[in-house]
């Protein structure tokens, strides 16, 4: 059973059954090929067994590590960018106080934060005056241990660990997730003795949320992985049974998509109503901006957050460039009370919703821009969630990834390679003269100056 | 003289000088519109000549004011949704301390939070619980008072300022930005006699940071408002004195964006190297999806944060679909030291950037994508900046407003009214059942039930 509903009841004016029905048989190959693993990148397919085969060995390491940690950090940095950091990050606010470093009382779990997700000097500068200020354990998140960001930010961490604590009793705050047996971080790793995880040779980056990569940040803001893990498992089951667009979330959200795509819908607005999903929202464009953006085409990936966004993109969404879709998240049910109070004066004529929830509102919010963007020739696709927690966001992410899988398929591009991303890398190391780009530094040099 | 300089020398290869300059008539008539005050939604243009025209004594009252609440605050609530907040938000996070909440030592400004921008329930209940730990004050800014979301949060936390200090105490706490004359939260003020101050008829939201809706969170969070005054005043001789596409940086932004629409560029990316600037983005989004996104027009506005993002939406704007530009800020000096450190085992290969700033790594990975941007087909600007304070931030500021004015005018829009906005409002009172919404409310639900 699965708690996630995704609807497409708004749909009919753009797209009928009918119509979306015509895809079932390019769907249905493309579930093949996820499934039994041969498509396009089929060595990156590690993702889709992956809830239906973490062991508890893994899972109670995990545990272990981050009880630990939670013992003897205020502060948690996670050094990772990309899908090193954003699966995490995604989850642990969606569930965290808003307002979590500030908060005298309440659960005391370590704060998290991010670092070597850029090179902002002022960032990290800023950063190591708080870590000055409190105590603290990272976790630094390569495959090769060679990206320029969190390679440098490691190189900052390490050395500002070692200062603070000593190098023993920093090696005690360092945990380093990275690939099994090659690359700079596994060596150095081994050379330091840091405890170490492992990220699957055949799970790429922004599929990694419930490998250590996520797991273990997850863990140490205090959030039950293992329900995480039962959410995505029971969403694989949905996902893999069948590739009916009618049975299967994912083949329906995929099927859809692409049906817009190919009437010109150029961009998708995937929209929240919830402060706290921001970075479920940004996780996604990763997922579907660097899976299918290719080859000249692709699905633009934006997003929103409501009704805050109504007032400064809710104009354009309703009235400008009509190449637009949106699938919006709903949460059914928020995890606090809070009631709209009663007052006498009624200045702001707002006592006909007094005594109402706050939630309420937001719901009539929901429904009242779903209908006016209809009506703006938006199509409107619907994800809702029963509540927000440690499951149904596990249920969320898979369905995200198995969708992204077979929505590149159906767009025919290889949804698991990410071809594009060498190459301002290229250009950065032959401006920065990096050893072995010489020949790169000397055509760009010239290039620059106009020769 | 201004600090900011806008650049297109990497626009050659999709757009000569010369074809550019072919608008330079267009543009001309538009600045003299706007000028002049002869154009469509001309009685919105009071924020043309507002950096010249504050005066000492609102400035003077705004900084005694925030003097005042910087005593007695550790939390200053910002109440208020889209223009209402954005560029407060945009000046003081830019500026801020990005741990700000977190840090013991250093500068001692009330951190400011904000409500009223949404209507999520665990949001606003989470904020209630920081604030019964915290000595807090309030700023709400509605023009009309019965705009529902920060009606709703200046409901609650007007109750909860009255509980927690008492009727007296609480008044002195609360500050009001809202019509000189009309509308409930006027009335309300003048009831509860609230210090009061105006947003000027002729300035709409998301051109009213240079107002006291701006400027007093700014002056409370500590940073000097008149310098921000006086870059955007220093901005608005470049912008007024010339429509000359090549010696005005905003005709001749304007001018460019336009061309590149035309040529089937419809989504506008901005770009910027520095975390902090986020909210400058969220800002131009608004300013320009609000102002151009009507009547079946506008370039969608889009925005990342590089180098983070180049590792999510990257690919996408690497390979994907060739209908973006790209317009990019960078920040030439940080404003705090950090170098990268040697290291002797230099596992990560990385010594060969050791001993440069971080912010040296940031500049050639910033040279380095828009090189590889352009290889891919995506138009690039630049706007820099010498470094991030006040002053270059109100040029920044009054730069992209100037900008969209003319730009807006040159599409053909009227760019200051929003009547998109209304549309979902209208649905969600019906749906609410709000005294006068009868008809309406029958309608939306007799189409809610397929009648």
């Amino acid at each position: 059973m699965i708690n996630l509903t995704f609807n497409h009841e708004h749909l009919a004016d753009f797209l009928s059954d009918e119509e979306l029905l015509i895809m079932q048989d390019e769907v249905s190959v493309c579930h093949d090929m996820l499934i039994n693993k041969t498509g396009k990148g089929n060595d990156f397919l590690g993702w889709v067994d992956l809830p239906a085969e973490i062991d508890e060995a893994l899972l109670s390491s995990i545990e272990e590590d981050a009880r630990k940690i939670r013992e003897i950090a205020e502060v948690f940095v996670v050094i990772g960018i990309g899908g090193s950091y954003l699966g995490a990050r995604a989850v642990i606010e969606a569930l965290n106080h808003p307002f979590a470093g500030m908060m005298n009382s309440g659960k005391k779990s370590p704060v998290v934060i991010y670092a070597g997700n850029s090179i902002s000097q002022d960032y990290h500068a800023s950063l190591l005056e708080l870590l000055s200020e409190k105590d603290y354990a990272v976790a630094v998140i390569s495959k090769s241990g060679t990206t320029t960001e969190p390679a440098v930010a490691f190189r900052i961490l390490k050395a500002h660990l070692e200062k603070k604590y000593g190098k023993e009793s920093a090696r005690e705050r360092i945990i380093s997730i990275t690939d099994k047996s090659r690359g700079a971080l596994k060596k150095l790793s081994t050379d330091e003795g840091y405890k170490t995880y492992v990220i699957p040779d055949d799970v790429g980056g922004r599929f990694s949320v419930l490998t250590p990569v996520g797991l273990l940040p997850i863990a140490v803001a205090g959030y039950d992985i293992r329900q995480l893990v039962a959410g995505a498992k029971a969403m694989r089951e949905a996902c893999i049974i069948t590739p009916s667009i009618l049975d299967n979330p994912a083949s329906r959200y995929a099927a859809i998509r692409n049906s817009l795509y190919r009437m010109g819908k150029q961009v998708e607005i995937l929209v929240n109503y919830e402060p706290s999903l921001q970075y479920i929202t940004e996780w996604w464009k990763q997922l579907y901006g660097e899976s299918e953006g290719k080859e000249g085409e692709g699905i633009f990936p934006a997003g929103v957050g409501f009704t805050t966004d109504l007032h400064s993109m809710g104009q354009y969404i309703q009235d400008g460039q009509r190449m637009i879709f949106e699938t919006v998240i709903t949460v059914d049910s928020p995890a606090k009370m809070l009631n709209i109070p009663h007052d006498n004066a009624d200045l702001d004529g707002m006592n006909f919703i007094a005594g109402k929830s706050l939630n309420e509102v937001n719901q009539m919010a929901t429904l009242g821009t779903v209908l006016a963007h209809i009506d703006g020739d938006v199509p409107n696709l619907g994800i809702s969630l029963p509540k927000l927690n440690e499951e149904t966001i596990g249920e969320l992410l898979y369905f995200f990834e198995f969708a992204c899988g077979l929505s590149g398929y159906i767009l025919g591009v290889n949804p698991f390679d990410q071809p594009g991303v060498e190459a301002y890398k290229k250009n950065m190391f032959a401006l920065l003269g990096k050893p072995g780009y010489e020949k790169e530094s000397d055509a760009i040099r010239a290039r620059i100056n106009g020769e």
